[in-house]
């Protein structure tokens, strides 16, 4: 998905976030706002957003010399997702079809990309993922490839969020899948690195790998040959959250399942369900990746 | 009230929404809304937040060379106003306190600043405008000076809200009052101009001059020497709207009736009530200006 104009203050908007994430000195945070406003007017918008904010994000970690703005949020964010774990562990556990739930919760914990919200109600949320049927549906072609060969490339989304993946990680590993854990090299936003992996007990589930470079969504071109050749050898991949959509949604060489709730007006547009939809739609094809 | 950091994406937003009204080439929009970051990220901020809209809005209409970007939507605004002047008029005429209600429906015509919202339900704004208290009634004060001399500024805001603000001059001239309405010399955003003062028919009920430019709000250092002579010498002003206020609320040389609905985070903060209010709001003294 290449970049709309609406995109554009949305970012700048996500910047001034950032910056107040960053720094306590209005000074620094004006002074990175003047710096992403001038960078974005003199660069190329034909590319995809998260690539956008990935300069974005660098650029006030840059100004503000904060290189982890979101360092306390992601904290609490995962302590708030391991409270709540084990009760969803149960739920998931007692079941009918504890695939889909596990997935609907893995999906739920991109609601629980919270931004700047401290209010959320994480039981409504859990409630909610539950009742709600997934706008998007591919579940069964999900249990489909986990017929066949099933080395899984799982691509994190946020800090916190990866507690959620657990539950889905947890009934890959009962269908005998081999799972790899794609997080970020470095802190980036509020994206998972492998210091997040580790305190969210992912670890213990997942092999947990780098993608090489710190970015929002995937920017493959920067990404390390090893995380690449997980990419390509894998029998397909879970891809969590609006970021990793929007960078991946134009790949047709591999299976992606995306799992992400909806959150932007454009990228529901793009796929054609409402603002606030939780989805779980398979694209790609079963070729392999250059 | 000076420009807050928070201003700077929202000043982007309404950026982009002024090029989709100039115009239909998204390269044309791309270019204006890249010239606005450019401008923005490279002039001082100390100033108010109008004023940058005001050269934002101008950058827009040269860049896309569309001189009134929102000439179609104040005529759409305008003629809803007109079809509901008569119930309106109607209720004023009727009630006990026909003051009030007029000027509950003078700042209702603010509520109908409905940025590009075409499904307003124009029926239900005016009967929450009657049942619900303003969050600062200041209607008493008003009383007390129309007691005195009464020379009254009324600081126009958008096309349609003009037709609104009618009953509330119609009241004004019941107490005898000599009411200037004042608009802008061209136009910019949906400010309302002479133009549209006529359609709406304030002509019939006062003397409308132009305050000798074109700006968001009110940038008194641009305006005619015969706009700021009537400025000074009103016996007290009436002023529409959220860029008025950002504009004159640090005067305190002049009485200001400020009657506006409160849409934005940080002037509810600055008077100190919440988003949504509608206020009737007296501010400064009663020495000459400046």
């Amino acid at each position: 998905m290449k970049v709309h104009l609406e995109c554009i203050p949305c970012l700048l908007r996500q910047a001034l976030e950032a910056t107040e994430m960053s720094s306590t000195d209005v000074a620094v945070r004006e002074r990175a706002l003047r710096e992403v406003m001038n960078y974005l007017s003199n660069i190329y918008w034909d590319r995809t957003t998260p690539e956008l904010a990935t300069y974005v994000h660098r650029l006030i970690k840059k100004v503000t010399r904060n290189p982890d703005p979101y360092s306390q949020l992601k904290k609490i964010y995962t302590r708030a997702a391991l409270e709540v774990y084990p009760k969803l562990a149960a739920i998931v556990e007692s079941s009918n079809d504890p695939l889909l739930i596990a997935a609907k919760f893995a999906i739920a914990g991109n609601i629980i990309d919270f931004g700047l919200r401290t209010d959320i109600n994480l039981e409504k949320e859990i409630s909610d993922a539950l009742d709600n049927d997934l706008a998007i549906n591919d579940i069964d072609k999900l249990r489909q490839v986990l017929l066949g060969p099933k080395k899984v490339l799982y691509l994190a989304d946020n800090a916190g969020e990866t507690v959620f993946d657990k539950l889905l990680i947890e009934e890959l590993l009962k269908e005998k899948a081999e799972v790899t854990y794609a997080v970020k090299d470095a802190p980036i936003l509020n994206d998972a690195t492998f210091q997040d992996a580790e305190v969210a007990g992912i670890v213990k589930f997942a092999k947990v790998i780098s993608i090489g470079t710190d970015c929002t969504g995937m920017l493959l071109r920067e990404c390390s040959p090893k995380f690449l050749e997980a990419f390509e050898n894998c029998s397909f991949i879970i891809s969590k959250g609006q970021g990793n959509y929007e960078s991946l949604s134009d790949i047709t060489q591999k299976k992606i399942f995306f799992l992400l709730n909806v959150k932007c007006p454009i990228i529901a547009e793009d796929i054609g369900v409402k603002t606030g939809s939780a989805i779980l739609k398979q694209t790609g094809a079963l070729r392999s990746f250059p």
